[in-house]
């Protein structure tokens, strides 16, 4: 199916089909140069495949991880365009996850001011959320996404065969982002995670999940305000994952722990079984002055407040202003108590 | 007076007053953390009369020169934006000309997927040209300009008071430009070229030069089109400054050179009397084959064509799309016969 992202003259298309990746020619236009770019934690067939039914390709392969979102990563695919001698009307498609998708459309965006990009996600986790939004980025001076621009692709091809290769701990890590959406926005795509088995489910996960956060990039492009609620959960699992290092616990894992405190006590129940057949519940000791430090380490002054997004019934928001220390006594006092 | 610059959401003003500097912070919004970006080529003053302004302001020198619009330069100024903690409302004040507004505008487009961007140009080339436009960008791998962003200043402070301190030759590379929109675009700005005492009347110039400019860049923001006349003389002009390193002749000197070919002959003696008395013509000897391979670097195949303006008549111009060997003849006839 195609769903259409309606930015004005930044408009283009999600295509969501099994088996696109093989006939992406027939839906982006490959018939010049194209830096396909991917990362050793890909298939490599995947860039192949595509590479092969380009006019003229150079695969360039980065390694897998967030280290490679790097100033030098950034400059490695410049080159390469150059070295290529790429043009305006040459283009660049990106074959894996999220670190590929931000790191190959930020150069896209900057190769003579911008040229042609198209996505072609690998994870559940990107072909459910970083694929769309525009939002491109490399990591700087030790702060994640710090640098990067506002890019839209010109389109994206979402080839759920693809997910077949991935190990089942990634498969939950990007559905903690579809949880996310249902809780915010979509009772009905929580009714599947409570009820349905989820395997047999991803293709409609993935969709539901996509015209959730259209409709909110749609409304926001620039992340001005609605946008936040894409945040959910994001504020106190962002402490999280960047206290522990983010070697230990994945993104999606960490956005799970962080959902928990901002939910109403009534429905928090039904959150955590969700979580649980997702894999994506678990219980551990927090450090919770190194998870306040990472969560705030922008706002240091006393009485600094935060804006989260809440749940207090599925499928409806609400924003609140609150303090940081409010907020992390709120996910203290619940993931703590999960653990007695 | 005030330039509004229409581009919808991009929008914004360019103010043209003498003594503006001293007065930045009535016209833009000074109150928060201010990077100051200079250049060692630029008075100190100037940079520190603008910080003393902001509630918390960083300067940042770079040296003089094209190297500085490098990839280092960029990671310099995003390094001192992280350092200093510079959030998403905090902004970036270019005070110098092309180099520093190029490198400081890029890199407000970039940290956190951009901040607000000032841009107060004291020199007469960036006042006149390189101030609008939205073009920012950096040199990389031994190419101008090959990464950026169209990223729009949130305002523009023209003091042409500024130019007090500038050498004569460097307002002559600045008045380049204002007469090659005289010559497409206004032919009463050409009758001041020849006609008027042209030191005393700068801010005219200044003035007239930017309407020009703001039509164009209105018309067609992302350089789809007409903005190509904005090139006009800046084919063979380019040629003429990388074949000879760009540190024996300016900018505006190459690109006066190149005009000149592409002015009907009818008109030729006319340019060539504007051009000396702005201190802009210069005969010298050519080394063609190292200008053409500078000029079409890109374009390796025979019968490689480019769209060139031309100018027949005074304030009207033609795109013309010739083979690129044709434009070099075009040059060489023309030029090699003036040193006759």
């Amino acid at each position: 199916m195609t769903i259409h992202m309606n930015l004005g003259e930044d408009s283009y298309d999600i295509l969501v089909e099994r088996g696109l990746l093989a006939k992406a020619h027939e839906y982006l236009n490959l018939n010049r140069r194209v830096l396909v770019v991917t990362d050793t934690g890909v298939p490599a067939e995947y860039a192949e495949t595509v590479a092969a039914l380009c006019k003229e390709s150079v695969i360039c392969t980065v390694e897998m991880g967030e280290a490679s979102k790097s100033l030098e990563g950034f400059g490695t695919l410049l080159s390469a365009m150059l070295e290529h001698g790429f043009s305006r009307k040459d283009c660049v498609v990106a074959v894996g996850g999220g670190v590929v998708g931000d790191l190959a459309g930020f150069a896209a965006s900057a190769y003579m001011r911008g040229i042609d990009f198209y996505n072609i996600p690998t994870t559940l986790l990107s072909q459910i959320d970083s694929s769309i939004g525009g939002k491109t980025a490399i990591n700087f001076g030790g702060v994640k996404n710090i640098v990067g621009a506002f890019y839209q692709p010109k389109k994206v091809l979402i080839d759920p065969d693809l997910l077949k290769t991935l190990p089942p701990r990634q498969i939950s890590n990007g559905l903690a982002e579809a949880v996310k959406v249902a809780l915010t926005s979509d009772e009905v795509l929580f009714g599947i995670f409570e009820r349905e088995d989820i395997q047999s489910h991803l293709d409609e996960i993935i969709v539901r999940s996509l015209m959730v956060k259209k409709d909110v990039v749609e409304k926001d492009e620039r992340e001005a305000g609605l946008r936040k609620i894409l945040n959910f959960g994001h504020t106190v699992g962002h402490g999280i994952e960047s206290s522990g290092g983010m070697a230990e616990l994945y993104h999606g894992e960490c956005v799970a722990l962080g959902m928990l405190p901002m939910c109403g006590e009534e429905i928090r129940p039904r959150v955590i079984q969700v979580l649980k057949r997702c894999g994506l519940y678990r219980v551990m000791a927090y450090d919770w002055d190194k998870i306040a430090e990472a969560a705030f380490h922008d706002k240091k002054a006393d009485g600094a407040t935060v804006t989260v997004t809440t749940v207090s019934e599925i499928g409806r928001f609400e924003m609140l202003t609150l303090d940081c220390t409010r907020v992390v006594e709120m996910a203290k006092a619940c993931l703590d108590g999960l653990r007695e």
